[in-house]
């Protein structure tokens, strides 16, 4: 199974406190543990020429990841166009962080997904609100991340086909981090954690969700269906 | 409270099958219950200068219906953009048969929308799902429109919020024909019947069932909430 | 519309910090409010015959509330029976704070309905989770009840319909603490607040969302549906 | 993965009509399909010492399959309670046909199941409603039973988490024919076919659908979670 981490990667070239905490990109340390997991990956970016997502890689990817900040703007329609056909074909899709504002997340929700945020580096907790789902296992009862950026409700998104995670901010807020949607034959989970000044993906129980959503969103056989003119009816019906 | 119908308004002009069966615009006797039930009513169309729906029909209009078939690529993106704003800041969207291609609804979906079809003007019966919900008040277990194109599953939509009718048809197939989705703080009520080569728009159990969506869909009084950048913690936190 | 409140009203007569608080029961203050905003009140509790809910009384009722703590197994099933078939027929039902260990929400829910909880008079948070919906209607954001019991998750409840609140606790939990369900005809509305030993149900937001609940509960006409044997088909089928 | 079949076993011993299709049980084709598939399997019915469904059995059953009809009454609810705390332990339970009245389904539902239903041996026809769920899988659009009981809606259960099939009868009705819920750690999956008279269960697609079902439905690692007092708090919080 091969994984595809799609990231911006212009903060880690342009700021130095980005640099310092992920000097090859923070997909780095994402991308490794997926590595040691066992499965096959990749990654791509902005200024790749169609930002990396070809036809081909994208028709070889069967779970793509999707870290974006402050460039949401820059990625072509067309390639928005071209990840949306490939989620709804079946390939997995997993948003992260600051990328609820990119253009394939609002493609694939319909709504604006802005929420509250606050950057002082306060702690997180994500408490398990779906034990029994394949993103939480492992988990034991809540997870803490020590700094991070905040995010807050009101989050504008549709309701979620599940609801596994739910913040705690140390400042005042909640935030449901970590959602799950079918979209066409396609699964798209959204995990909120991952600010690119905090070490945030190397830590161990974030690994671990990413690596379950992986699991959980990779493509898998499904029914036949059919769309499209079907001029001649089932059924013999009486003429009208 | 003011409905605004959009009508592609294209079949009524160059087509004499369906200029026979609604001269004026399927949107006319639509308008005309909505009318009689003290609704205030306007209509919009492809043709008008940006449709129809400038920012000041929109900003008047509290439900706003949506017919489209055969000129769905004629659709301008900005007004797409507005209509999808106007959606998510509260306007009430019913969306009506074939404009389940519409980019509006498609927008608002983020998947594809397809399905199967066929024309042989079958019977269609739709099933009340949730006898409960303010869409189905007064259905009597279920209604009957004579004549209609089919719809089939597959339908590529989102798990719907709440599913309200359930079709059958007489050639064999079924089809989720009234399902309800929450947008930002908008309401969107997709309904299948309303080919346009058949009178299914002057049948009262169809037209009480508009009624009751556009009654749902309405925009109402809602919790404020904010959304951007809040740089001091409501509580006190240690620094980092 | 007529609002019966259920009080298990024990606390208020064995407990002096309670009686403090509520000397006449906390269903009081809540009634007082409700009949202040033109609903017809009644109140029924533990130790009336029939635990005051009889046939007649759940007739007449369109929004029942449900408070109780310390004696959910005194309730008699064959009662619970009773108020569980009132809900299936459309009677609206508000469950309270310690009432999430109820029979009937039990009953209802078919889930252990349990959860994590801490009595040492924290600050709560509740935060608008879906400000769209008529419960939260009139919340500005969030709004805070100054000292409560926490309740914590993972509450073992099935996935809401909607959620309409998400609690913040000082002490480091969160909470889904309003949560909507349909059930046959009837809504069910959770809602966390109420500890018997705070002021919260003298607390105007608390209020405010008791009485968009008992709106939102209440029975509307519906449309009519069937059960049991239909030995005849619709449609004439073939012979087998 | 052991899964055991708990069958009401009457109507084989009593109806020679049923016995005719069934001579061992209805049970029998199902638990030999499963066994093929690599399943352990095992069998339990009514008039055992406690219907068969000890403590050990429960314990050592990962997934349990319920068919009932005609005295759904005789279980008692001493095992009911029993079964429901290993579903919401985590077991597995596919739910079959008119076991939709078992009192362990309306237990885990909280409605009370009822539908509208029609025995003449009229063709039933399932379509797919989510191609991409793991219990459709390997289904192609859809697939037909040639005879069965028809059941059609409404029908009187909590919105599914998932619909996986809908039921288009020859005779003019409707049903939602594959649903899932989740209920604690475990899952439920109800599947509409299998009246007693007709050969449902020797066709391969309903075969397949159950094998799916228990995929779907087994246990799986999880996430911990507590419940109960945690009289301190996580954070620091200033006393009241």
């Amino acid at each position: 199974m091969k994984v595809t981490f799609w990231n911006e990667f212009r903060h880690e070239k342009s700021h130095a406190e980005v640099q310092a905490v992920y000097p090859l990109g923070l997909h780095v340390p994402v991308l490794s543990y997926l590595h040691d997991q066992g499965f096959e990956t990749a990654a791509a970016s902005l200024d790749q020429p169609e930002h990396g997502l070809t036809e081909a890689v994208l028709a070889s990817t069967d779970v793509l990841l999707w870290w974006g900040h402050m460039a949401h703007g820059e990625v072509q329609d067309a390639i928005v166009d071209r990840v949306q056909q490939r989620v709804l074909d079946g390939m997995g899709l997993i948003v992260l962080h600051s990328a609820h504002f990119s253009k394939i997340f609002r493609r694939l929700m319909g709504t604006t997904c802005n929420l509250k945020w606050r950057e002082i580096g306060e702690k997180e907790r994500l408490w398990v609100a779906a034990p029994g789902h394949p993103i939480s296992q492992g988990i034991d009862n809540y997870f803490e991340v020590p700094h991070e950026e905040m995010y807050g409700e009101y989050f504008d998104i549709p309701q979620p086909d599940e609801t596994v995670f739910i913040s705690w901010f140390a400042g005042g807020e909640v935030f449901r981090s970590g959602v799950c949607y079918n979209r066409g034959k396609g699964r798209v989970f959204y995990f909120r954690p991952g600010h690119e000044t905090y070490p945030t993906y190397y830590q161990p129980e974030v690994l671990r969700v990413i690596g379950n959503g992986v699991r959980w969103a990779a493509p898998r056989p499904s029914a036949s269906f059919q769309f499209g003119h079907f001029p001649q009816p089932i059924e013999a019906v009486a003429p009208v």
